[in-house]
């Protein structure tokens, strides 16, 4: 195919994005082309959007962005076996080196010399997108595009959520972006006896609601550590999930972590955080997991077992349906946190 | 107390067991005694109360045999400071030496000189038991005695179930006697992505689909083995809970078992079982699981939180609820297999 | 290259082997060819030359066996990019399909579509051989041959003996062929606090001394179960190492194995094992667990590593070292027993 | 016993100790009364004797301190039941509950209302300690006293280095004060494919080099990061094993931790920390474990064996013996890091 393509690309070094028409991506070898039906926006997105210090070192305009969708398969590149026009799949967007120590034992998701879609390489804000057979995910046809685009970060959520034993067990969720709403919805179906929620922004906090934690609390509002202590008989949690990044979270999380307790860190912080790691960590024997991207694939088969049988419901997560024209205003959504997940359809 | 109470007891060395009037047991240093609210017959009671060959080996009559129960404490042996009358409560009926390696280490379940409640000391079907005070399990307040009193084989399933993770993962739990049907019911509370069920007696599999599997099977009737691979797209299941202790069961278990998956085998066979080792567990690179008993206490936290959070409904396992005085109804119940769980409330 | 090479090949369906001048291969897409140095005999090849009934129903003369060797890159196929001529190899002999569920999830040993070099596909035992890239391995150049050749049957012991914590631990090693031989210097290299092994065989016996076991038993000669209970205060070993898939010593394995404990099944029995579950794995709360070929490639690095700084020292193991056309007479010493590790050197 | 024995106490809120007369402890019920042969100096009783703001805080003088010994059981509560006149003893000094959570899942080493012997009960600088018969450990008979002696903080470096796997594992000990040089004597005992050491003071860089590490580096003189790097082929360490509590090494340490590894902390930061838990933790996809004392009891069962067997060779860290008529100097000793462990003999 050498015809263009509508995509929505970071054209210069700058602030904003843009939609325009594109050459349609070569499909290299073992590379496949897919149609895109649904899209959704991530909070990278949003990153580079707003062209922030971290855009600002790593994309390279100008390029299409984004990278969580499902489509169709409509073209197959040389030598590639396992795959065919019409497959309905989503994909893994961390491309990996399969012969570092990482990848060859089993931890691809940490690879050392990873590159990523939509940031490193063109993205899926577009018509087309041409991704290698080896990320390439096979939905079941039952699952709706815009459920089957969002498996990307379910899957991060999946990873930080079931990278301990969570059933009969406190769980305690901080920050209620759409990732720690699938957090919350996937400790309820694994079993938690109680899942705790604490998110700052009104908006979030009702839709945190909506997945039925035990206690949805505001730390703004509320003393946090006290309720949740409260709610625990004075134990604390088992779990800590840490889906905000914000040094206030996290230290309230870490204060209301039982000792012997877990957590799973997956937000980023926008810088260094201070840690008492004696009282926070170490007298109490606590597990800390860092979550990087999903585990391949793993993650990918619990993802699709936790959506496909109905245990997780996101439909209070996606709150906004847009068409891929209306990009601006999804990423301006995301900017302001008064949504959940937005998806682009084309 | 000097006075009696009505007691079930094994009289003498042969099938039977009769009510009879007994002294009231003597509340030892260490130990309480409970006021039994409600007791619940497990498969160990109808083995002595048929006489059979472990039986003969191990009881020694006159006894008041029975184990599960819930009831209120009325009166403290010297020396026990942690409890107080009229707590709420249940018991572990494993009394473990606290000194073997076992024991030190966090593996009391497999103590080396266990003794066992209405096996090796007085039971429970009577209107009271003397217990030591390290075996008692406070029970919720809004917990049913019922409830309460099955805690204990619930805590065997527990224990079973969740020796592995289960969240998006497949599961065949082989026999639904009243441990399978609770295996059931935990399989799905923690989150597993299918659940699949075997048993031959059609009383018990029509319990079986109460507790809501995807698949209940017969396999007297269906193949087994066919149907399930069929069912998971040929890869088999990912876990085993094997309840039945049926050589047949356990080789349709292993059979579909997919490889690298893992058996948790609770089911007593009744004799040695012929296993091909090669195919059903090394070249798979299975793992299998032997469960004793329950984790002290571990196992009875777990319980706890799937039973008071409402995760399992049990209802649909207790089946009978008797007077103590109805003891043999129950029993013979037991031994039909056209019962799940039978109560007797005194 | 179209030029013939030296080669042992399984001519035709019937006991036997024969020294033949056959074609080199050819080098395949993703392939490369390897000038081998030094090869192995494993007991797989045994099985081969005496045509046992598994290899009649799975090996297609006429065909090269062996599988174990190290060489030297000598040509790449089309498309290999992670290797080059001159690099000094070993590789894993299981050819894996990389798409199946257990491939997908670290878990390619046991993938359900292997096929394995020298028996489904042309082997080592000759000049040359032609192996996928993704299956090579690179040796420390510092290395010997007949090491470098012996890791993939060390790896096997590796995955066996690191699938539990054996710092600290006793640890019993029934069967002192050369697997189990290694097994017992990696257990002591791995911290085990004591290791025991027994054999049956004299010869192999005596080298089973020289890897400084605790003890070293014959069955047919003591009392091994008394004699490992004495040894172990009564308590039993917490991890068996099962080598041998002789009936008697699995028996006398689990006999030994504490509560609580862990065993590794590696040995193949050849039919039919009858197990007691109930006294053997359920009571005992064991943890049992099928070991199939080696980890890809976590068992790989383990090797290295515990060849590479002198950790286990292998030189007792390798008790012959013959010339390629002293095949036969290498093939016969493994149908005896009257030897450890035999290398050809070509 | 009511005669007078000679002890080390802290006589008054104020830095410095001294030798005096003190009463021969009373046995309570459940305690035996052990006297004392030999007696270690830890980094605690350096803190109780320069006084400083956390001995402050919690020591109430007069009060005879000290925690690490070994001795002879001399006297007997009532109620003791596993323990006789004669026994030759060490202890754990964590004092726990038995009746919290994390006492009744196997973590009782968290304790929630735990309470330590030489810091909130009588210690054991002195001719006799009174202990609870639950705490005490019993040594084999061939250990020498000074070994049993330090067979606690030798457990802390067990319960850190085999709380992962080290078989084939590179390790970097950061800090080798007398717990950092243990936990290299532990992780080469374990099979590690490689141990680095890092320290700043030059008498002890100097002991750890005895450990027999592969590289043993000064940070004041070498780049750290870089060394470890280029020693690990620009992979990192498996693990991690901080006994430094400084922030430098804790930063130096997480820098060459491969992605996916695993690190231990054990040593106590002076204040908060700042981490960039992004790049340290999250991308890097670390496991942290914070270590607080001894797994009981399994720890202590893992050091008897390493200790027993001869697997490591603690002669080097024990570099002072001492009358305990001159526990000054061992204080200041201690003080200076112009030392391994030191101990005390009566």
């Amino acid at each position: 195919m050498s015809e263009k393509m509508r995509a929505v690309i970071k054209a210069k070094a700058a602030p904003g994005a843009e939609m325009a028409m594109v050459d349609i991506p070569q499909v290299g070898a073992g590379e496949v082309l897919v149609k895109v039906k649904a899209t959704s926006i991530c909070g990278t997105d949003v990153h580079i959007y707003n062209w922030d210090p971290w855009a600002r070192s790593r994309i390279k305009p100008p390029m299409v962005f984004g990278h969580e969708f499902a489509g169709e398969i409509v073209e197959l590149g040389d030598g590639v076996t396992t795959l065919k026009p019409g497959d309905y799949v989503s994909a893994e967007t961390h491309i990996v080196c399969h012969v570092c120590y990482q990848c060859r034992t089993g931890r691809a998701h940490i690879c050392k010399d990873v590159s990523i879609v939509g940031v490193d390489r063109p993205g899926c804000f577009a018509e087309y997108i041409s991704i290698p057979e080896g990320n390439v995910w096979l939905n079941p046809l039952d699952m709706p595009p815009e459920v089957a685009s969002i498996q990307e970060p379910f899957g991060n959520a999946v990873h930080a959520a079931l990278s301990t034993e969570l059933a009969g067990k406190t769980v305690l969720v901080t920050g209620c972006g759409p990732i720690g709403l699938m957090a919350i919805g996937i400790a309820r179906a694994a079993g938690a006896a109680a899942v705790y929620a604490t998110e700052v922004a009104p908006y979030r906090l009702a839709l945190a609601s909506r997945m039925a934690p035990d206690l949805a609390l505001n730390p703004t509002e509320v003393d946090v550590v006290n309720e949740i202590r409260t709610a625990t008989d004075g134990l604390g949690v088992d779990v800590l999930l840490e889906m905000s990044g914000n040094p206030s979270a996290i230290h309230e999380g870490f204060a209301v972590l039982r000792s012997g307790g877990y957590a799973a860190l997956l937000g980023l912080p926008s810088g260094p955080v201070e840690l008492d790691l004696s009282d926070e960590i170490i007298f109490k024997g606590a597990t800390v997991y860092g979550v990087a991207g999903r585990k391949m694939w793993e993650t990918w088969y619990q993802t699709r077992a936790l959506l496909s049988s109905g245990a997780v419901d996101v439909s209070p997560i996606i709150t906004h349906r847009l068409r891929l024209e209306e990009f601006e205003q999804g990423l301006k959504l995301m900017s302001t946190g008064q949504c959940g997940k937005v998806v682009l359809f084309l």
